[in-house]
């Protein structure tokens, strides 16, 4: 626990990571044909529906002479831009201009590979030959008809490695979020027999991102994520963190000792939780200034009544306008008075392990097709 | 019609040329004595009215401790800055610092050539030596008493260049402006036995500009430009767009069969004219991001009531916010997301001529006096 | 009178000089025990109140993540930050990180001395082995009871020292203030046999900053600063202004003949003014283009009435607002159009002298322990 995972020097933003599946948005900011536009990690993307519904993601700049395809108009199949009337097919190539018969090829945008899933909409950034939709996390809980569920996002004026150490770091709870989400988190000084999750030390790396679970005892365990008629138990609590920036989260109560017959481990499928609820948030970068970040919340409905889920949606949207306001001001000082380093403490080992993983994948990466050979608006 | 212009890479800024005469403002925004504060092309410039009226343009800095003049007072035929009391002449020398007898010859600012012509203010921002009034546009029509004269300005966030390819590629109103002034344009695809405006290859160089000529027949020709009492025919439309940024548009309807009788070619001026519209519009650099445009309206008063006039205005208000709202759309693309080269189209090719007129020009400056030895608030 | 002091090339922008003291703000700004968030030279900086009322100053930088300790908790006599817990002592260490037994040596944060002094608080932000309480200048005109004061705050977007320039050349209260605070200054260009203030070659030099002093006679005497049922008579002036930005400003007036019964200098002690009144100003650069400006008005008491008080105070903040939409284009100005120099005028001597005496101690500082070797967040 006092182990100190890193004093070394750290560059504070992590890069920027393109063979990887972003949020681009909950699917329900999609409705209908569009176009949308949206940043994502610095590319400008205009989406839009096909008849059949499939979502298209194209450069959001006209070949011709830059205009945004976001403000133009979808026809049939096809993406016109409403400054000078050039049109766009599915696959990027332009396939009229008006008043012209010979379109030169130039006339092409670029295409990305888009994927609806777990109420989101992905999308792939990188190298086309690499699009694996398998790396899409599993999302499932979000899917789950038994769940109540609450979504929402916002937008930080930050780097997006700001707002991933923050949810990599949950002491952050029982401090910034004392009156809020960790009113009754329990004292990190207070000795237990279970291993709480906000320890560092727990932190463990998965293949694509890092892990913290744990057991608590008693009424300790509550906190404000728990409805108030589930009685007192065993709360066990698993987070995933996985690349890009996912954040995947359960709660769940059950009858004292189970965590004891578990061994402090996982309980099994079969073990009936009291209450069963669950957060699943996404960062997505949009430049190097401003992230966008997606978060739910999931109860099980049985759990509780409608009113109380609503008072805790209403908890978790001032829990992550507190984030905001502290991390936007971190930023500020970040970029107003450089400094050395940050001092690495023991509960960092989470954000230490990601910020590894994150560096391994920038460095494996070539260089990114989208940058030079493959621009915004050329083939 | 269909050859390509262009497709070499090319820079999308123009550059900003000195030896012209740029539109400071409607003369109506120089009532009074002033003094009158205005950024022209990276310039700061104070006008003010002598006592015989006549318009002079300092630099916007006193040469004391660069207080902007233009926050000063007019007394008499001078300008007294209204920080620490400098007084300058006509001839930029100052004339009085107060408390003090001599003078030093480094209390100087810049002065400008001004005239007041055809509703306008314009200034000479380049070479002293190369100031020559004949080089201003004949803009006689807005000074045509049988017009109603509507004008106003609007300021972009946008590089000048921008905007002058906008009214250099009139292929944009079947798109941009599909619901206001393109609204009743002639679909371009269709065929028709006279050549029309929006077509890129009609462009033709002027000595100082790029002009588009057109004859139309019947119902097509009707645009939103056009009073509605006034019968169909032959429409005739010239739009001459000139350095640095003057459009000349000139709409005129004439019995079936003008169109045959002239051959193609423009009538002649005896021909009277069913009815007859104008605009002028003007292009002003004030930074690399500000530019200040400036637009009127002139039907004859004899072809339609005020209210009908006026509702044209109303629509022409209304399509200049469709351009603003995209170019500056484009701009942001421009700077965030650089690009190897647009695409050219056969449309553009009056943007490719002017875009050359002004590089020709450029290239044939001397480094600007103002920029270096005579810089502002130096003499 | 009409000597040139300087026609050299001079850099607009003074230094930051470090080893001074700096006027945080208005100990009355710093009620409770905070913490309370500034930025006073670059510096961003935290202060809050020990249990026995001590006024800390830690730099504004949590040395765990760079959380602004600003937005933390005063816990007893440390301040805890709120992000993650890291608590900090008076000293700049760290005491205790939630959950962890060893506290590495590089969590700590610098710490600034404060003094507390003539309504103000001051902070030390160089050298922490040159601090020296006496270098705080003489400020006790805000003290004395027998004065009604008046004090407030405003916030510059201008380098400091186009403030101080303001305040040492006061030739400009005729011009810019001429119907506020300037309405019955003498006119400059009248031959008195008095000296008077505004007059630049009456500066002189002082240890620490600039003195001009001055006596004049007669109704030209009254300014607005002086209470109407005060007689006419002799008015006396001091104005010093003193690193790094203090300006201490005294008028009395004293029955005629006093002027001459002192030769042109300054009255002693014993001769008791018919009216008294003093201004208290400083500049405190938070950075290279935000300013804090503090300013006080203090009449005697028993000159005037409450309401008359009042209405110089409003006049007096108007005032204030002239000057600050004059700087403010005026920094403007520069930072758009630079040029090669200003032109220098004999009412420039004050802040020539000044100028001279900041660079003189910017010279003499040791590369500021802060910048390098003592940076924010480091010890």
């Amino acid at each position: 626990m006092n182990a100190i995972p890193s004093q070394e020097s750290e560059r504070i933003e992590l890069p920027f990571v393109r063979n990887l599946w972003y949020v681009a948005g909950w699917a329900s900011e999609f409705s209908g044909a569009g176009p949308f536009g949206r940043i994502i990690v610095n590319e400008p993307i205009a989406f839009y529906r096909k008849k059949d519904g499939e979502l298209v993601a194209l450069a959001d700049r006209c070949a011709h002479r830059w205009a945004p395809l976001s403000y133009g108009r979808v026809e049939g199949d096809d993406l016109r831009c409403m400054y000078h009337g050039a049109r766009f097919a599915r696959d990027g190539r332009c396939v009229e201009v008006p008043g012209q018969e010979r379109i030169p090829p130039i006339l092409r945008v670029r295409t990305f590979p888009t994927v609806e899933k777990h109420r989101f909409v992905w999308i792939w950034l990188g190298d086309p030959e690499r699009v694996d939709a398998r790396l899409i996390p599993d999302l499932g809980m979000l899917d789950q008809p038994e769940r109540r569920i609450y979504f929402a996002s916002l937008d930080y004026d930050a780097h997006y490695s700001l707002i991933t150490d923050n949810l990599l770091d949950l002491s952050h709870l029982a401090f910034l979020h004392e009156k809020t989400a960790g009113r009754q988190v329990v004292p990190m000084q207070e000795p237990s027999n279970t291993c709480y999750m906000p320890g560092g030390s727990e932190a463990k790396s998965l293949e694509r991102g890092v892990r913290v679970e744990s057991w608590v005892s008693g009424p300790a365990a509550r906190n404000v994520a728990l409805p108030k008629n589930v009685p007192d138990g065993d709360l066990w609590t698993r987070t995933d963190f996985v690349v890009p920036g996912i954040f995947i989260s359960q709660d769940r109560m059950y009858p004292y000792g189970t965590a004891e017959r578990f061994k402090g481990l996982a309980p099994d499928a079969d073990s009936a939780p009291l209450s069963d609820s669950m957060s699943i948030q996404a960062v997505t970068p949009l430049t190097a200034r401003k992230t966008r970040y997606f978060y739910s919340f999931g109860p099980r409905a049985s759990d509780l009544e409608q009113e109380e889920a609503d008072a805790m949606w209403a908890i978790a949207n001032e829990t992550f306008a507190e984030d905001l306001r502290m991390i936007q001001a971190q930023q500020n000082i970040i970029d107003a008075y450089p400094g050395p380093r940050m001092g690495g403490i023991a509960a960092d080992r989470g954000l230490v392990l990601f910020r590894s993983l994150m560096k391994k994948l920038a460095a494996g990466e070539r260089p990114p097709p989208g940058l030079k050979e493959m621009a915004v608006g050329a083939p």
